[in-house]
């Protein structure tokens, strides 16, 4: 019996992500490019919440979903910032970090065979994690369509055994927002079929031109509709590990019950600084996406000047260009880039696995960082050429 | 297809220690002993190698697997306290709390149909846990033997399906611990089954009379074990959120994937305030300890008096009385000492479905507030006699 273990589990990959990161660490002049946090400060009066519950010991359990105060900020703050409404008693799961509140869903919903549409590119994490929970990732190849999803190809798509599809914009790694207007053609198309819809919005607040739009907004999916959330992006606390999902109340009820037998509650001392941050420090993203606008701006430019042409970011902090003017596809050129520039970015293919003509480049780093990461690959691409 | 939800989540049930626990909040004048955390508050240097960490910003990701420094101090604390060896780098997984590294592991080793087997009363939580993983609980009723398991017994129920044994010792709810004869011929026993043995030792550090002895100590199981251990009850670290998992190399590896997969990382503040606890404050359960004895004493001596006999607990802070001398069953029992005398106890059948004799009350409560619940609890029992 030993023997046999769960093969999901078993056959699971270690991220790719980590490989270029972990490699760059051994470079004393290393320049990590592959960075998925901001490299920003805990907003100071958010640290010292967290701070006055330690002091305070306001250290037991909480409530499973999460503190009562802490479901009623997230609740106040999706209705004031994206005109939604979720019941803080039955529609919130305070859970740890983002990813453990799309497992709770995932796991949730779905049965061995179920498939769950992807729009790719895509986070690299959502797939082990549909795996992991029996079922099969069915990517939506977008890039023909300015990593727009189109509803008709989308439709095409869904079956018998569809559970749901998982949108994620601002998008890890393209930095592509939804207009308004598809957004509501999507919603239109997916109200008239029997299948989930999970948005994660994770970099919602890292919007740089409009006000983010969640799908939230649209009733005609409310009832199918998981949002997942969390202070990491927004408020610098990746490692504070707070993330919330929103849901309809007849399926938040299990989603609570899977959250609670897989880790009981949140960490408190986090949760009492992300009630500090949702409610009285909501300005904190704008003052971050303000340097990552320049930052977003530099980078383009320098990639411009390179030849490598990319969809300028409208979120998120990522840019995604292209690379098939230098003639390498996107792990040769990420590895020599590594190996000659010690600068480390990500092969495009982590996200889309058949495109390999693009890289993933954050620029969650100081324009410092960025400048002297930027040089060296214009030495590299310099370099390649006869 | 949304109808078609994963039947193992929408069948979980809520915790019936909560219901217990939610009522008995409603009483202005209840005394609530149903409580499955230190009433201690967590340890003040603890307490500041957490606020430190927030402090100097050390609160971005961590390694996946914890903090190599943490995972450092738990090696360190399983050699020098139970002489078990462990590697920090491949053999060890800081997770979001004990239930967090069950999960992992569960999810890590088991397939649908799997059984595992409970030497019971056991915890409530790990039957639904069980389940949402696709398994079958398979109780060892080890009433008759005075709560400790007879190998032989043990060994009769492991079949092909069997997938594990799952140890809790010292146990929730009984008190009890293992004397190490009995330890070693269930290592030998089940040395010889092609079964993976997984000892939750979270109540380790409350163990009152002789040191607590760790499965890992038996090299014959070594590569088949996993010790699911915290904070949680040891340093009263509860809301903090700090379990960890030992185990062979060889799954571990899945472990961490799975771990990952759901979580990223623990929280980083309670990773720093936890290497402050193993390194710096291992006394501080003794000093706990100290007054679990003599609560336990009291408790124990009061149940007496009213003809309630228990086995007296060698460890965590339970105690697990027959009530039959009342005639009463145990759900009446706890029903009515609530809405009579606004006493929170929890059923023995949370713990072992077919048994309705017993009661569960936690002496992690003030020596006041056991006083005036056993005062309560006595004229409750007068009461009953014709």
């Amino acid at each position: 019996m030993i023997h046999h273990i769960n093969p999901a589990a078993a056959s699971l990959t270690v991220p790719g992500i980590r490989v270029f990161a972990n490699k760059v660490a051994e470079f004393e002049d290393g320049i990590n490019l592959t960075i998925g946090q901001p490299d920003f400060p805990t907003p100071e009066n958010v640290k010292e919440s967290g701070i006055s519950a330690i002091r305070e010991n306001r250290t037991g359990y909480s409530h499973n979903a999460g503190l009562p105060a802490l479901r009623k900020s997230v609740s106040n703050f999706f209705r004031d910032a994206y005109r939604c409404c979720y019941d803080p008693d039955s529609e919130i799961v305070i859970t740890n970090g983002a990813s453990e509140a799309l497992d709770s869903v995932l796991r949730t919903i779905m049965v061995e065979g179920d498939e769950v549409i992807l729009p790719s590119p895509s986070y690299s994490g959502y797939e082990p994690l549909i795996r992991l929970n029996g079922g099969t990732p069915v990517h939506l190849d977008t890039t023909e369509s300015g990593f727009i999803p189109d509803p008709d190809a989308l439709s095409a798509l869904i079956n018998d055994n569809t559970k749901a599809v998982l949108f994620n914009y601002p998008s890890n790694p393209t930095g592509v927002s939804l207009p308004y207007g598809r957004m509501e053609k999507l919603a239109d198309m997916l109200a008239e079929k029997d299948i989930f819809i999970i948005s994660d919005e994770i970099y919602s607040e890292n919007t740089f031109m409009n006000k983010h739009i969640s799908f939230g907004t649209f009733e005609n999916i409310h009832n199918r509709l998981f949002i997942i959330h969390g202070l990491s992006k927004s408020h610098a606390m990746t490692g504070w590990r707070i993330g919330y999902v929103l849901g309809p109340k007849t399926v938040m009820e299990h989603v609570l019950k899977v959250h609670l037998n897989n880790s009981i509650c949140a960490s408190l001392p986090s949760q009492y600084a992300a009630i500090e941050a949702l409610d009285h420090t909501r300005g904190f993203p704008h003052e971050m996406n303000t340097q990552y606008v320049e930052r977003r701006d530099y980078t383009y430019r320098r990639l411009e000047n390179m030849g490598l042409t990319s969809k300028k970011p409208a979120g998120a902090f990522y840019i995604f260009p292209d690379i098939s003017a230098t003639g390498m596809d996107d792990v040769s050129f990420t590895t020599k880039l590594l190996e000659e520039e010690h600068v480390a970015v990500v092969p495009g293919s982590t996200f889309s696995k058949n495109d390999h003509s693009r890289i993933r480049i954050s620029y969650a780093s100081s324009l410092d960082n960025l400048a002297n990461g930027m040089d060296r690959m214009e030495h590299f691409i310099a370099r390649q050429k006869p």
